[in-house]
């Protein structure tokens, strides 16, 4: 059994990781940690913990933990594993950072979207960005795994294909994104008040939203020529769950048939994604809780537009699910092994 | 006081005429209609109008109400009112349809998104399309107004300012639309099931649905180089309220500021037409049971595309709340009266 | 017209109490006041209002009101209206109080549960307590009414014929209560959080409500037997409505449809007060956003218990509607003057 | 591996046996029956299930089924199990049915509450009821097990312990019931619908649930002296869920301490009880997709009244997971097995 650690465990990254890694079959959480609440059990922060995982709250003390612990998982506020993982890397302990910090290669873009100092730029090259499906590199000895952004993760998964094909006009790419609310965290503010967001369908940061250099990087790894998307969240009445619909004009005559079989083609090995029959699409509950990623694409000859939808759970495939799918290949073991559950329906 | 009547009295649209004319000061709903349940008070189907509405249903008699009513609202399945319709009129009573029938000039395009028969051309054309804002005939003496439906309301009133300047590529036009549960109507299904429709987020008809041709003959209204629009619509876990997200490649450069000028010019003498400053959106329970439609528009020097945002209650401006004031320009008095109320927040 | 104040305008019940105000016939909204904000507009809090309230947030400035306003709304936190009530009072301003400042007659029950100091004794016994179709005194000349509290008077509508023709075992009073959310005001809280109370049903302050001696109270006064009672709050995942599931033994059989008959004639004349047909039974939706409070009766032969079911839009008949339909009274028109709304449904 | 079967696999309850199952460590799915579609597969009636389980639903055709299969699950309206378990019984296939149709040994007071005729009196007399907590015989050669009733199983887990110990009043149990829209199943009706039932609360079948004499008989075997209870559903806005809100007056004074130290005591050995500390409350969305019963208690000097607040998922500890729970004590394992999951939160 390996020993892990999850730093931020009381945010909602942090508890769905408790949630999965209790079960898993190789690994043991060693402890739990937190900025505040110490000494306190997580279930004080979570009831629906208790008598499950009711371990004390603890400070982050790197010398300490990298003594007891194989692996880190820090699902922080932007900044924090910047300056926290290489200690830990340093230490020789891996860490699955859930964060921002890693994701962005180019360092003025990443500051001028976070509004942050960016990390290292040799930590971020050493850092291996974990879009499972399309990691190509062997990462068994892989000391700093950058996991994903929730809306980067369903929507990479719904592009690349068409990218990576050179099918689509580059300048043509808009997503619109819809995401439940606890995308937003556990933190309280009036955006997620219930009286406020319930019954309701908000638009927020439309063009201004910092996952969209990450959602540039991503396409731009395949394709050279992707420039600049629209991307558009917009926040919906629901808990989990992103759905994100994206529009491109294709370069040649196509129709939805054949981008289906492309599509199941390139994921043909991929447990995890899902590819819908022609003239149906995915929704979120579908998805619900689980790791799938399902994806349902139509073409319109009227407009020779392929529309792309792609759905996940934000906080599994979108976060802690995919960060575990990473650490199984970082054990070299199969990439299912504890979180193969059937999403939770209706 | 004027006599109006109600076909069709038990769906969502015929509930929220009654709701709104129960209380307009210068008409009286003198008797309700519906295929079913005669001589049942509209109050067995709608418990929250007893004591209030406990008028009992009564089938369609058309000499009978012709004799009685001045004006008849057709809130009806789509080919009734095409039957309906000309029967009053030729008596002398004058028709404000809510339905579909007379709102495509185009009959083969309505036979082929709808896929019944349409509405006789000579009738047709006699119809006027009451997108009230945008309506540049006296409608006086009209005899059959066509009410816009709930998507084509909420993204005509978004786009129209940008086609009717020559603002924006034709050819780019994509219309990411969502909608509350009620749009689908007072009938029963696995769709509209609470179980499965609640915490889930889903798409239907994209590219399929039958405001399409609706939504581009608005346009082209304006602007003869509009050809083919993406319209996907959603359904969001909500009731009321409808989103209609918009993009489109601006010709020029231009940006928000200029933009938003631009609306407030257009819609600065309808009341029920809000734009936003910069910076800020709408969203869908900011409008929620009132006849307001609320616009917020951004642009994006990256890609050189606008977004305009337009939010409205599909039962109020997409439909009921909009029909009286068609009503109310019919009968030459305040478009206001009568459906001046604030929205219901939260 | 009547001029007018709203101190607590940016709160969930004013902000009812302008929806309400601003279409009143003999009422002016004349200036909205807050605790913070000053010189911004009302509408910049709540974006519904755009162009429809943008009045400027003022402090409250009492020598400044008296000599505009007639009559002032404190909707405001406990303790704010029991300082500022009298004040107004002195310069011969009315005020309408909507927290609970003056409802509580027993200084020491008050303390005991509010855990705030009491206002005085002699202001106490001025307060008319409004719970309006059981209030029994002219309140024409009235200077203090103290608008009852939602929970209050959902329960008190649903209880008193029972208390007050003896027909209930006095200890044997149960009341198992839900709100929506907004109940509990527009701050915010992890208790509030979407994602936490969505999908979700939560009980809270069982046997601990500070409402409770406001309810003992209510039905002490038309039954001198009644004690203690047992009062349950729950938080249903909805916006707005209360309903009181409410349990008593009878004292001697009875039926179903003699109780019905009973509410009937004690609410004869009573607008806002519907009473349900036997075997039927009310839902919040049904009276949403209006000032109904509709009640339905059943009684079990099995365990000669009955079981009154009432509910109301805590926002309307629970807070501002009902204080609205107060100044009605007050000023000696029509109660249902501005306040005649049917609900919203769906 | 030991081969099961589910008759009714296209309802919730047999929905969620398959999600439930298909992990199970001991067991494998063998084949999935429904009284329809047969020939489709189980994912297209649940698209969730899609790439997990395609297996074609298959009519029931009890001699085949006998000689593939070691169990039946029996997930079937009111009326089917009745008929079907005495022929597998006979074949010597085990069934553990999810229906009420085995769950009274009272035949009168079957055909009163079910309306349909009962089972025979010799099968009932087989039939192991399957409260798991409180079943004290050996099921290890139990042919046929009831499982029990979602409402019954929140509120006899939380009653038990006060009746067993003789600590309450027999005539003074009031339980107020309520459920997630699930609990109504898959069928589509009018109160199911989203726009009527979404921000709504409502109450039904007051006093006259089927599920009342399921609750009374199970009282009963722990105390003779009760007799007929108040049991009052209600029907919450949210999909999954049942919190049900006991009260009762106690005999002698008592403790919320006294009580929750009783309680603790009585579900020590059980791993999926778990009871709250004084002075807190559980939340149904706490067992949200886990098979766990939270139960919080408090006491009220002011009354005499103990109050009981037990939460569960319908869905899991309300049917499928209970049921599981139950297989894996006929099969002698870890009642645990296959269904020790975190609940999903938030």
């Amino acid at each position: 059994m390996m020993k892990i650690a999850i730093v931020g465990a009381t945010g909602y990254g942090g508890a769905e990781l408790v949630r999965i890694l209790r079960q898993h079959p190789h690994v043991s959480i060693h402890s739990v940690h937190a900025s505040s609440l110490h000494g306190e059990p997580l279930s004080g922060s979570y009831p629906h913990m208790q008598t499950l995982v009711d371990d004390p709250l603890q400070s982050v003390d790197v010398e300490k933990m990298a003594q007891e612990v194989d692996l880190v998982f820090t699902a922080t506020p932007s900044g924090v594993a910047r300056d926290l993982a290489p200690q830990f890397i340093e230490k020789g302990v891996k860490v699955i950072d859930l964060s921002g910090d890693f994701r962005i290669q180019d360092q003025t873009a990443y500051e001028a979207w976070y509004k942050i100092e960016s990390a290292d730029k040799d930590l971020l090259e050493k850092a291996v960005y974990g879009l499972t499906e399309w990691v190509d590199v062997d990462v068994t000895e892989t000391m700093l795994l950058s996991n994903p952004g929730c809306y980067p993760t369903s929507i990479l998964l719904g592009l690349v294909p068409l990218v990576q094909h050179n099918l689509i006009d580059e300048n043509s790419i808009i997503i619109d994104a819809k995401t439940g609310v606890s995308g937003a965290g556990k933190g309280v503010s009036q955006a997620t008040h219930f009286a406020e967001t319930n019954d309701n369908f908000k638009i927020y940061k439309a063009n201004e939203h910092q996952h969209t250099p990450e959602i540039e990087q991503g396409l731009q790894r395949w394709n050279d020529n992707v420039n600049a998307v629209t991307f558009t969240p917009h926040l919906a009445p629901m808990t989990r769950g992103i759905m994100a619909t994206m529009y491109a004009t294709v370069k040649d005559d196509t129709s939805a048939e054949k981008l289906i079989n492309l599509y199941k083609e390139s994921y043909a090995d991929d447990y995890f994604v899902r590819i819908r029959e022609e003239g149906t699409f995915p929704s979120t509950k579908e998805v619900y809780g689980s790791n799938f990623c399902d994806i349902g694409i139509t073409y319109d000859e009227r407009t020779k537009r392929v529309t792309v939808v792609s759905v996940i759970d934000n906080l599994v495939k979108g976060a802690s699910g995919q960060a575990v799918q990473n650490m199984n290949k970082m054990l070299g073991i199969d990439e299912k092994t504890g979180i193969n559950f059937m999403p939770v329906f209706p």
